[in-house]
């Protein structure tokens, strides 16, 4: 009979690479469900920077972090294969926060159906935490008007992309950061940016002012690292920057000192931090305003797709190297 | 008959104290007023902060800076002496971008006529740029809750100490940070702060987390210098930061870094820039804000002056080593 086969985090990582001694892979057997239960079998899981910190000790973060012994925290989609609930049928298309395992016996809470005519790479690419957290970032957070100009790091990323591509829906100058060539002209040649700047490469101030001659007026950071201050330097007055992610901090021991806040104060920047467990409660409004431009092919994605559950731990270091091509995801 | 007597920015300061030799003070005959003009002797000016960012050469502030060889700029109130406007006459009491001069014609533009009861140090110390400044910031960035906890650093300055009287007549924990205990004496035994803390102590960590049982869910920065980063690591999630004033930096020659963002992320903070130009439109409403609380006794000053308009000069200097005892002006 078909097993479940689990990984539970059994050690912190302590900056650096991720490795496989900080997991432990098993094969459990087949849960059993009760009356009200549903199995899920998952079918795609996805990476995401967030679990950097899920897997810290730190108890400051936004989200608990996995205990020592539990199952690493994802989330993923699914088909239902057994079924004891009234409102779940074998067949259904699902979505929640299954973790790193193949097999799920859950009473539905927190777990969502999906359009059967949606692929795992479309839903864990766009309509999922990408697509929800580009929407409340760009929307809510930066607030932008057309004709503003925007700088999105971490542009060829699974957030970053549909930000960019939702300034130019909304009639922005887009410029977005990333870290090769080939990421580059992806975002200028297939998703339309006004440009892109590799932040591996030298004379990244001078490249950055060619692309945005009228200074910058919204920041969506999704990285830091070498980006952050030509841009934070170039603000215009008013700007508003919103702080996503840090991935090129979360693997050091000491994170980089932040801009000098004189800036903040000459330029009356706003700079604000937000993530999406506090507005999920928001998602349907959210998902709402994201809809239209997918539907409009305004919204296009690319998934960098990883074969079976165990590569989901040596995955999780192309995020600190930029080498991921899209969002990253494990399909099971 | 009475000259004008005048100072003049003839070199920029290059970080280190303000020293004489930047300003060249002269004698004027006394202007002569023509049809629709009126003219002002000063009796009193205000120093303020602001005046670093005047003085210096940088075309990025949001006050044009002071021309070399123009009269330093400043904020004073006076008496019209002479008139020949239909609007103004002898003996009305008016408050003005005067400058550093004793002496000024003027057709009236930018020209508010004070109440004649107003002393001059209220005049300056709460009706005036700190008041508004006050007002705005508290109200209008950090939008306080009752019962929430608030930081106030340079809380024993004109700014610092209404925000935290603000606070306190909102029903906030007010805690302020300022440069001697003399001054914190002040702010707990005669403005009923509920804690304040000398930042030039050691264990500033320990001391700020013994006010603060609670964290820090509001900071009013106006310092920069050892406060910040012990104030930002203590901040509560979904806390607010109004930046309002750096004088620790502003003789700097580079500036000091601002903390790093990860905690902007993980707290969900948001940090707000704003300098009263942008909002003097607004200055009827915040005056109304702040009013009510004036007269109801709860803001109380204390005004720290200066005689004659050269002491203008070295006074600027208190502000660098924190020396000024309240609101700091120059009696004419």
């Amino acid at each position: 009979m078909e097993t479940n086969q689990t990984i539970r985090l059994i050690a912190r990582p302590s900056g650096g690479p991720i490795t496989e001694d900080l997991f432990q892979i098993e094969e459990q057997p087949r849960p059993v469900i009760e009356d009200g239960q549903f199995l899920v079998r998952q079918t795609s899981l996805s990476l995401d920077p967030a679990m950097f910190g899920w897997m810290s000790p730190d108890t400051d973060s936004y989200i608990p972090p996995v205990q020592l012994g539990d199952i690493m925290r994802s989330n993923g989609v699914g088909e239902v294969i057994e079924s004891r609930h009234p409102d779940f049928s074998v067949g259904d298309k699902v979505q929640g926060m299954f973790g790193w395992q193949t097999l799920i016996a859950t009473d539905g809470q927190g777990i969502t159906k999906l359009d059967p005519s949606l692929s795992d790479e479309m839903a864990l690419s766009v309509f999922s935490l990408p697509g929800l957290t580009a929407t409340q970032g760009f929307y809510h957070v930066l607030k932008p008007e057309a004709g503003q100009t925007l700088v999105v790091s971490g542009a060829a990323g699974s957030v970053g992309s549909i930000v960019g591509q939702l300034g130019k829906a909304e009639g922005l100058h887009v410029v977005g950061a990333a870290g090769s060539d080939e990421k580059c002209d992806w975002l200028v040649n297939e998703l339309g940016f006004d440009g892109a700047i590799n932040y591996k490469e030298e004379q990244l101030e001078e490249n950055l002012a060619a692309l945005t001659p009228n200074g910058i007026d919204l920041y969506f950071e999704n990285t830091g690292g070498a980006i952050q201050t030509p841009v934070f330097n170039r603000m215009n007055a008013h700007g508003r920057i919103a702080v996503c992610g840090l991935i090129a901090d979360y693997s050091l021991e000491t994170p980089r000192p932040g801009p000098s806040w004189l800036n903040v104060i000459k330029k009356r920047l706003t700079i604000q931090g937000f993530t999406m467990p506090d507005h999920l409660h928001n998602a349907p409004a959210l998902l709402a305003q994201l809809a239209p431009h997918v539907k409009a092919g305004k919204i296009q994605y690319r998934a960098h797709v990883l074969e079976g559950l165990p590569s989901a731990i040596s995955g999780l270091n192309l995020f600190m190297t930029g080498s991921n091509k899209g969002k990253l995801m494990v399909r099971l």
